[in-house]
């Protein structure tokens, strides 16, 4: 007999998400002109925590910073893929999900901040296919189950091999007690429009859906005979990649590693800086602006590749982003800050704008920066903006700020520190603001702020490119509050103390339901609805207690439920 | 010091939604021509469960039974009203929403329900405005805090007496480390339109808004001056009676008492039968079509009253529903049978479609069995129609089948029972199957059904009228399966019982997912995202373990949080 580890009782080690192709332990990337080949091969033994081993291409944590890792080398190092194959090493066997022990032994933060992640980066699939011309083909040599199926679900096109015994199915609510984590039930439904009796039926049979019905339910496009897979693979392959726009031609960058350096303090990168405060429960990051001359030409920003400001920045701050929702949790509240030149923010933007219709890398570096964004739309800790002089939140830089909470202005210009008379803060809005950067939600971030107000919108485009200072910033509604000098340290330290008072749970829900207002996308729903009845699900004691499901699994013995319905 | 009982040891009473004005504890109902006036005087000792006293006019379900009661008879036997007042009789207080007392001494079921029902009720007063001419105003002549405040969201006007101290406040995050249950954050940013930021600031400030500000901000439409209240709130229940197109000179219905007979085995009403299968842990829900002639006028509509079959059914499934949910817990599957004549159902809702333009009270029963079938979409029990011969799934009955999570056709004639022949199981959709009973989310059931597929839609459309049997109506997708008479009683079996070994947790879960594709409401949005974020906040100890938030209140000492961000 096997034994559970205690959620309590295990380390947790500080998650990296450093990967390279090279070391890949789970994951074998294969270039071959426009189509790329991504094989599943989980090590049993790779587990990211002590406890489980990765069985049946099962996976954890690791297995998808890996996958992250790859999506993201597909997009930047590797321009003229224009089809990507997900498919699997082992034999019958796509993947089997995620790794049950390991959510068995994960406490309950470990186990929703894994299953963002894993979503988040399902959504960056579907941003390729959509943003990218690289369109994702699930090749499912054999069964693909739960978090298989799911990663599947993400892709465009899912193809089934035929050999009477390999299935798609969501075995969770059946085998586990818990619902399907990363977006099956809303993709099934709304992604891929299986009615939802036919969801019901699928998702409660464990062992889930094969052949012509598999088909008929549309959980697959296609079904193919072993003796013609490969070839079939290959031909919808160049399918998709013949429907793309990629550039035949193009060079790719390379991802170097990031420079990075780390203390009980906090994490410094080039451009972007977090320093902790343990006693408050609060990070304070600093994203430094651009400086220097801004690249005259396209070609001079290939040449710089991953050094180019905006790309180097988005990397940092996406990788600091990852690292404080694992390793920090008891960090809350994140005070977001910029430092730099005004002009030269909107300088690099014109050259972001200017390109990003015709330069593949260009286009790459705004959706990437866009998917940045989303990443904190959905962090669960307290986002606030302080707005102060020497900040430089202009446009896409501005996104950050409006992605908080709440937005502090200093109305002034507190130059106490340095002695000398320094310009007030101010703050700019340009065309990015008004759509290039939506939110999961599919509304800009303005959009959300003045939902059901166009007019206010509209008023807001024709300040397009002026500075506006922390009066007028008040005025207009794009700032809280705006504190002048004398008030500012006393209402933001009150205001911080106030924040690290409240319920961290309380605040979690309440944050995820106000940042987004009026309509919603699949992607809002994944992290609205299902997220939230997942995270239910994990803390009741059908699923997680000593009797529950995730904790019975493989005992041979049954979950003994508490049948009251709720 | 006041000691909080412990959730598992309240002994829970049977819940009867049974009310009559003229006994109501809490509320008064005073009808004044075209205004109506809701006072709102809550009965200390009149809470519905031991332990807690309803100070500040804060309310339990109890209260909320009332209040529902007086909807409802405001729409069916007060039709000349066109505006009511919602009100306090204590001085300097409107209401302090949910007692905390009662909610920290509940169980999670309990909680959960009874925000469910609150949240009903509130859609039903949006209801009533939008499709009765019934228009609430809420008329704060004191403070208005937390569920409160929520009452008032759902009124389309609010209303606040200046008095120097009566705020309006949603003080749940930072006083009892949950959400604003009932709406309020959804209603907040949706309805409302008030700022993210703002609400941010709103919803953690336990002493909330008042006076000017509160307009600003648009948390109420307007502040009046204490000595100007009385006048100036019976000119805007003039003016929105004004507005008003509900008939002058209507003369109301009597909504007599319900007969019910209640025993161990089942509840029985005239037209409608649940039968309990405790081992099975299911209620075999039957509903009897209509028997005997249609009236022929709608006079004779209005002189049948409460006995007429679809307003009389439709009470009772109300009722049924409310008590299952609220005493059945273990009872998580609902089997739905209709018995009775598929012409005469088409005959009854004919007469309703004609009228229900022109004639106040067809027009409210139509909304009523609305109202209803919303009630069984946020059902949290597995919902499954058994469509056999001798039952009357046809046009507005049909829905009812269409809310099911599943729906099994027999294909057969089952005769055993009776030995004669009879007529094989048939449905029939009608128009009103197409747009005239939405969804919480706003599609009708078929809409949601096929999401994404209009085609679908249109041919159903041409099948208008049609009696179509088994084989067909699987080929249709318009049910799930449809075994044959040899099979179906064992098929039916096995399927009963493996729903029964599910987490009853993970199917809630599931089914809120699959249940609404698509786009979203307000109304959806209120049971998806805000419900489920509260569910989870309501397990975690931070809110109702012994040392939090919900547990510590009113004992002086603060609740100790686990600050770890999930």
């Amino acid at each position: 007999m096997t034994t559970t580890l205690d959620p309590d009782q295990v380390a947790i080690p500080t998650v990296s998400f450093d990967a390279d192709p090279a070391t890949y332990r789970h994951w074998k990337l294969d270039v071959d002109g426009p189509v790329a080949r991504l094989t599943l091969d989980v090590d049993e033994d790779g587990g990211l925590v002590p406890g489980y081993e990765l069985k049946m291409n099962s996976y954890d944590l690791g297995v998808d910073i890996e996958l992250y890792d790859a999506t993201q080398r597909l997009r930047f190092e590797h321009p003229g893929v224009r089809a990507v194959v997900i498919t699997s090493a082992k034999d019958r066997n796509f993947c089997a999900g995620a790794n049950i022990r390991m959510l068995a032994q994960s406490s309950h933060p470990w186990k929703v901040n894994f299953c963002k992640f894993t979503n988040e980066t399902r959504n960056g699939i579907e941003d390729a296919t959509e943003n990218s011309g690289q369109t994702y083909i699930a090749a499912l040599n054999g069964t693909a189950a739960g978090g298989g199926y799911e990663l599947a679900l993400a892709c465009d096109e899912i193809l089934l091999i035929d050999d009477n015994s390999s299935a798609v199915s969501l075995p969770e609510v059946p085998l586990l007690g818990v619902l399907p984590g990363t977006g099956g039930l809303t993709r099934v439904t709304d992604k891929r429009r299986v009615r939802k009796d036919r969801a019901d039926v699928f998702a409660t049979r464990a062992e889930g859906v094969r052949g012509k019905q598999a088909v008929e339910w549309r959980l697959v496009d296609e079904v193919i005979p072993k003796r013609r897979w490969d070839e079939t693979v290959a031909e919808r392959a160049a399918e998709a990649a013949q429907r793309s726009n990629r550039p035949a031609d193009a060079q790719g960058i390379s991802l170097t590693p990031l420079e990075r350096e780390e203390d009980a303090d906090g994490i410094r990168y080039r451009h972007v800086r977090a320093r902790f405060d343990r006693s408050l429960g609060l990070v304070e990051i600093t994203i430094d602006g651009p400086t220097g001359d801004v690249p005259e030409t396209v070609e001079r920003v290939h040449e710089l590749g991953a050094q180019f400001w905006p790309l180097a920045m988005t990397r940092e701050l996406d990788d600091l982003i990852l690292r404080l929702r694992a390793n920090e949790l008891e960090l809350g509240t994140w005070i977001v800050r910029t430092r730099g030149d005004v002009e030269d923010a909107l300088a690099f933007e014109r050259l972001i704008e200017q390109h990003s219709g015709e330069d593949w890398l260009v286009n790459e570096i705004r959706h990437y920066f866009k998917r940045v964004l989303k990443r904190l739309d959905v962090t669960s800790r307290s986002l606030i903006a302080l707005i102060e002089p020497g900040s430089c939140f202009a446009g896409a830089l501005l996104e950050l700020a409006l992605a908080c909470d709440r937005q502090y202005m200093l109305d002034g210009t507190l130059d106490e520190e340095s002695g000398e008379q320094q310009d007030p803060a101010q703050i700019v809005l340009s065309a990015s603001n008004f759509g290039t950067f939506p939110m999961p939600n599919g509304l800009s971030r303005l959009g959300s702020r003045f939902y059901g107000d166009d007019d206010a919108v509209a008023k807001l485009r024709q300040e397009t490119g002026r500075r506006i200072e922390a009066v007028e910033a008040l005025e207009l509604g794009l700032v809280t509050d705006a504190p002048d000098d004398i008030d500012w340290d006393d209402e933001i330290r009150i205001m911080l103390e106030e924040r690290a008072s409240l319920s961290p749970d309380a605040l979690t829900g309440m944050e995820a339901n106000l940042r987004f207002v009026g309509p919603e996308t699949m992607e809002s729903r994944i992290f609205a609805r299902l997220t939230a009845w997942q995270n239910w699900i994990f803390v009741r004691p059908n699923a997680s207690g000593p009797e529950g499901a995730l904790r019975k699994y493989g005992t041979g013995r049954k979950a003994d439920f508490d049948r009251k319905r709720v």
